[in-house]
C-alpha cells in the first residue's frame, strides 16, 4: 500500500496552484490588460432587475425547479406491483450525510397507508407485567433522544450480487438514505411495561396492508432502539412511516417497520414471512442464514459514477460515502488499479455512529481507463470484502447484505461503467 | 443553585414508575380481566384493510396531510412588503437540530430570484493576485466539507427587544433555522487567487434585486466560512440562496449573504446599507455598535409554550432549544420561578460547533402559575443575560441581537402566556 504526501493533509489539496493548473474553466483569469483589483464591471443577470418571489409564497417550501431531475426512480420491471416495490435514492446527487426526508428510498410490502396519526395506537404486550398503549400525543410527551443513522435495505445490491450490472449508482447502491431520528428508546417503554420471566424477543407490526412484522432480539431492544416519530426535524414522512416507525440503528431496513402500532414480547422469534422465505441468506450448502440483522462496513465511490463522468484528465476529487452498522466508519481507503493498491481517503464531514459518512481523495488522472474502488474499515476493525472473498463465505445464490466493494471502470474519455471484479 | 438527583443521570426519568403515574392516559392497562399475555385483539384499522400508495407516487416525497398546519407563517403589518420581509420557523413543532429545508426561516431584502445555475458565476476580486470566476460546477469539483449550524437572523426577537410580546414561539423565536450546509472552504478559494499587501476585509454580494452586500472580516473567510452550495443533502433551496450562499458559522443572517455573485477582497468595510442605515446597535450614548456579527449564547423552552399548553399538572419533561454563535453549549439551566433557582437540563441529541442544541428536563407540576425560563452557557463560558442585564449595556433603542432569557407564564390551566420579566 502506497500513500500519497498528501494524505497526511486533510486539507493538502487547498495548496495553490495543485487546483490552479487543474480546473482552467473554473480558474482562468476574469480579465486581461486590465488593473486586477478593477475588473470589468460584472454583467447584471435578468434575476436582478426585478423582485423575486416574497415571503408566503411557499409556507412549506421545494427545491428550485432547475433541480427537478433529482428524484427517487424505481425500475418497472423489477417487482410485479409498485405497492411491492423500490424506489431508490439519487446518490449523485446527494452531498452531506443528511439524506432529505423527500429522497429518502422506499421500500413497501404493500403500498404506502394514510394514516390518521389521532386513530393510531401503539401497543406493548406480550410477556409484560402491565401492556400498554401509547397515541402520538403520549409519546410526544416522553423524554425524547435524536441520532442520525443510515436506514439500509437488506436488498442493497441484491441485483448486483446475482450478477446484474445496473449502470447507475441510484440503481445499484440507492437503498439507503440517512436521517436525523427522534424518538423515544425503547428500553423506556419497555421500563414502563416491565418483562416477565422468559422475555428474550420481540415482534414489531406494521399497521400496513401486509401487516409487516419482524421478530428482534430483547438486547437491541434494551441497546438503542427508537420508537420514532420525526425525521429531520419534521414528523415521519409517510413512506418512512407516519407515524411512529420501529428504528433499529445499523440493521437491515425490513426490521425497522414502519407503521408500527404494536410490540409483542415473547421467548423466541415468530419466525415471520419475511424472516422465513425472505430476507434469509441461502448458502452454498442449501441452508440459509437466518435472523442476519447487521448491515455490515460499505462504501461506494458518488462521483466519479455513471451519472457523474470525469470532465477530462488532471486533478479530481474523488467523493463517496461509507458506513457501518456495526458502529464508526475508522478508515476508507481508494484503489484507481482495481484493488492493487490502496491510498487512504479523508473523513470530511460528521463521523457519527451508524451513520452515513463522507469520505473523499485526490487523484491526479493520466486519461487512462483505470478501476476504482472503495472499501471501508469500521471501528471493529472489519474491512469491506471484495465480491470474491463475500461468495467464498456466501455463495452464489445469496442475494441479502451485499457489501461487496464496488468497480467503476474509468474509460479514456471520463465515462464510467459499473463493472464487477472477483 | 438547586439540582435535584435525576440530573445526574440523563435518563434517570426512565426509572419505572415516574411516568406510569403521570402519563395515566398512555399507560393505563390495554385490558382488564384477561391474561396479561393475550390482551383482547387489537382493532384492525381502516388502512390495513387495502394496499396504500405504490412506488413512484410521490418521487419527491412531502409531509402527510396530516401536517399541513406545520408551516413557516408571516406576520403581515410586520413590513411594508412581502419581497423586504420574514417568515417564521415552527420552532414547537420541530425536533431534532435539523430544521427541514421547507420550514427554514426567511428574510429577504427584495424577494427570492429564480435563478438558473448554468448562468450564475460566483467572482473573487479586488486586492488578490488573481481574480477568479467559478460556475457551480467548477465548485462542484473542488474538496468539499458538510457541517451543522445554525442561522439566526440579528432580527430574531426583535419586537421583543421593543417591548412586544408576541404569543407564539413561532414569532418570538422563530429567526433561527439549523442545517447540514455542504460546500468549499473560502479559504481554499483564497487559496488559489492569493492575497495582495492590505487585504484585510472582503465584500459578499447577492445577485438579488436588492444586490444585498455586507462586509466580513478576512480572519473569518479564513477560519471556517463555506461558500455553500448544498443544504440538508441536497442543493439549496431558492430561498436559501440558491444556487451559492455565504456560510458565515455563529454570524449573524443577513452575513450569510443568499445567491452569492462575487466576493471583493480590500482594506476595511465597505459601509453598505445593510451595516449602517440597518443591523447596528443603537446604544443609550446614541452611537450604534457596527459590525456586530457575532449571534451570543441563547436558549428557548419549545414545550411548553404558547403553542404547547400542558395537559395537566403531574410529571412532565420541558423540551427546548439552545445555540451559541461562539462555538458549543456547555451547559443549559431552566428555572421554574421566574429565575430565582436554577436546574441544571439534560443535552439530548448531537452537540455540534454553532449548532442548535436539544435540552430536557423533568418537572413535577403542582397546577399552579409557575415562571419558566431557560439559560444557555457556551464552551467559552458566556452566560445568557436577562432582559435586565441586556438593557444596561444596550439601552432600550436597540433591535438587533436580543439573546435575553425568555419568560413562559403558566397559567392553571396549563396555557402559556409570553411575558418579559426584567
Amino acid at each position: 500500500m502506497t500513500r500519497s504526501k498528501s494524505d497526511k493533509h486533510p486539507e493538502a489539496s487547498a495548496r495553490r496552484g495543485f487546483l490552479r493548473t487543474s480546473l482552467l474553466g473554473g480558474l482562468a483569469a476574469l480579465t486581461a490588460g486590465r488593473s486586477q483589483a478593477e475588473p470589468a464591471p460584472l454583467p447584471v443577470p435578468p434575476w436582478t432587475h426585478h423582485p423575486g418571489a416574497g415571503v408566503g409564497s411557499a409556507p412549506y417550501g421545494q427545491p428550485s425547479s432547475f433541480e427537478k431531475q433529482v428524484i427517487r426512480r424505481f425500475l418497472p420491471w423489477m417487482r410485479a406491483t409498485r405497492e411491492s416495490s423500490v424506489s431508490f435514492t439519487p446518490l449523485a446527487d446527494l452531498h452531506g450525510i443528511i439524506t432529505p426526508s423527500g429522497l429518502h428510498f422506499e421500500r413497501h410490502h404493500a403500498g404506502v397507508p394514510a394514516i390518521d396519526p389521532a386513530q393510531h395506537l401503539l401497543v406493548i404486550h406480550g410477556l409484560v407485567e402491565q401492556p400498554l398503549k401509547f397515541t402520538l400525543q403520549d409519546l410526544l410527551r416522553y423524554p425524547a433522544v435524536s441520532r442520525v443513522h443510515f436506514i439500509e435495505c437488506a436488498g442493497n445490491g441484491a441485483l448486483e450480487q446475482r450478477g446484474a450490472q445496473l449502470n447507475k449508482v441510484q440503481y445499484t447502491h440507492g437503498m439507503i438514505s440517512s436521517s436525523e431520528w427522534t424518538g423515544v428508546p425503547l428500553r423506556l417503554l419497555l421500563g414502563e411495561s416491565g418483562l416477565r420471566k422468559g422475555a428474550r424477543w420481540l415482534l414489531a407490526e406494521g399497521a400496513d396492508a401486509a401487516a409487516m412484522a419482524r421478530s428482534f432480539p430483547l438486547d437491541k431492544a434494551l441497546d438503542d432502539a427508537l420508537i420514532a416519530y420525526a425525521q429531520n426535524g419534521e414528523m415521519l414522512r409517510p413512506e418512512q412511516g407516519y407515524p411512529l416507525r420501529l428504528v433499529l440503528p445499523g440493521w437491515e431496513g425490513v426490521a425497522n417497520v414502519k407503521w408500527l402500532r404494536r410490540i409483542e414480547v415473547g421467548e423466541r422469534p415468530w419466525e415471520m414471512r419475511e424472516e422465513t422465505a425472505t430476507y434469509t441468506d441461502l448458502l452454498p450448502s442449501g441452508k440459509a442464514r437466518q435472523y442476519t440483522f447487521i448491515q455490515e462496513a460499505k462504501s461506494v465511490i458518488t462521483s466519479p459514477s455513471p451519472e457523474r463522468p470525469l470532465p477530462g484528465k488532471g486533478a479530481q476529487v474523488i467523493k463517496g460515502l461509507a458506513w457501518s452498522g456495526e458502529g464508526k466508519v475508522k478508515r476508507v481507503d481508494v484503489s484507481f488499479d482495481g484493488g492493487r493498491n490502496w491510498r487512504t481517503a479523508r473523513l470530511t464531514g460528521p463521523v457519527l455512529d451508524k451513520s452515513l459518512t463522507r469520505f473523499e481523495i485526490d487523484w491526479d488522472w493520466n486519461g487512462r481507463e483505470a478501476l476504482l474502488q472503495s472499501r471501508a474499515i469500521d471501528e471493529t476493525g472489519y474491512v469491506q470484502p471484495s465480491y470474491r472473498e463475500l461468495r467464498a463465505v456466501r455463495g452464489t445464490a445469496s442475494m441479502y447484505h451485499n457489501n461487496a466493494i464496488q468497480t467503476w471502470l474509468v474509460h479514456a474519455d471520463g465515462e464510467v461503467e459499473n463493472v464487477q471484479l472477483g
